[in-house]
């Protein structure tokens, strides 16, 4: 049975660090690719995974892309999960979802990302508590990505608070690690964008898993970012790598790019 | 233009404050129903929002339900948020979906919702702060209901820590109140199960608009619930309501069980 964990640990082995967001966005695709919204994503998707699918250790489809689209956009993300397992299978599938409900209730995303999508982690919101993402944190050969300290440039508002002497984000780090993560199976999201932050959790989980979204258009510092994630790091990087390029070149223009980050990863952490 | 806020005063006016979750289990479903998930579903929610459109202010479909049976799962869903504009115009529709993302990639969910199902208000999650939520918060004429304080058992784990002197969810429901609610469009998540907490937030915002879930199945007391509401309420059931029988009378019972927490809700609104 495919494990997250054996799967990002075969690909650190190999030094694949980066993550690419598949993020289709219609008014950046190249103008050349034609068809029903489900077509141009699925034929967009298809190319740069062909172009990327050696350099990365996952993909990462946010579902809010695809569910702009309704159905198709359903039928669009299903097609691309299928492809990766049918031609990138060593390659982990993050579904970007940041779900989360009550207990029971989560019995439905569960059913939609693990048994439709096939994905193998998805990320949650840490908000309702532990206790209402058990069904999650029982999926033991899954990843359950937890939001932690988020990227984007409002994130300190909660985030941030003191609370109990400690920051939010530090409280969330330590509960997940001290009383979600009994399976082995939990990691964190913690923006590139907030390096002192990323450090800060490191410190506190030195093994598990980040996610860090933030790297390229977001603007993070990929050298202060692979210092501080230690390897054990999956590294987003969504716009800056899909689209490179406009142009009929779009898939050699994202290898390019990903290999770009590829090497400034490896260069990082050699040093 | 429909008008969440507006859609509710037009409810209130008449007393109604019950919404029906529409929460679709195919292993709860009345054995006489066949087909397809797809159809299984359609012909349920048909039935129960036929019998109970007079009872209700908002039906509330929670996504987990519908996405655990991917593209079939969404078409049941657009259907039948179709189905209650069609037959029950003067009833607002609720997308429990518990969303939130960074600000740009909202917009996927805000197509989703607001422009593929056409519904009045949908679920966030707070975790991110109110830049990431500013996409939501900009449609005026929608409800943005943010997660505030829960009612699962372990909501408290991280919604009732202590946070510069106050509990999380108190400080969520004054940013919601002072800052995000710019447009008079938001209201609060706070569940029956927590009545205290219920009386402490409707202190903070005497006017914003209360979903409280947590009434039926979860075993949240509907008195004190009415009486800490203060009549800008919704109140949430489910599976009491849905399943109230699983015979060929099941909408007919679902009538039943829905007048009697409407005359219930009434009767502790006079005391």
């Amino acid at each position: 049975m495919r494990n997250f964990n054996a799967l990002l640990e075969e690909q650190w082995k190999q030094s694949r660090f980066l993550c690419v967001g598949l993020d289709p966005d219609l008014s950046k695709l190249p103008s050349h690719i034609t068809g029903s919204a489900e077509e141009k994503i699925l034929t967009f998707n298809r190319e740069i995974i062909d172009a990327t699918k050696d350099v990365v250790c996952a993909y990462k489809p946010n579902s809010a892309f695809y569910e702009a689209f309704g159905e198709e956009g359903w039928r669009a993300l299903k097609a691309t999960c299928e492809y990766i397992h049918a031609t990138a299978p060593d390659v982990a599938i993050i579904l970007d979802a940041k779900r989360g409900d009550i207990g029971n209730t989560n019995e439905g995303y569960i059913r939609m990302a693990f048994d439709i999508l096939a994905v193998d982690a998805i990320t949650v919101q840490p908000y309702m508590g532990g206790e209402a993402l058990a069904p999650f944190l029982a999926r033991k050969e899954k990843g359950i990505i937890v939001l932690c300290r988020t990227s984007n440039p409002g994130a300190h508002e909660f985030q941030n608070k003191v609370v109990d002497g400690e920051l939010l984000y530090v409280t969330v780090a330590k509960h997940v690690r001290d009383t979600w993560n009994e399976h082995g199976n939990c990691a964190l999201v913690v923006g590139a964008t907030a390096p002192h932050e990323l450090e800060k959790v490191r410190e506190l989980v030195p093994q598990m898993p980040l996610l860090i979204p933030g790297i390229g258009a977001q603007g993070g510092d990929l050298e202060a970012t692979v210092r501080a994630g230690k390897r054990a790091m999956i590294i987003a990087v969504s716009r800056a790598v899909i689209y490179a390029s406009s142009g009929t070149d779009f898939a050699d223009a994202a290898r390019n790019q990903a290999r770009v980050y590829d090497s400034a990863i490896r260069a990082a952490l050699v040093q």
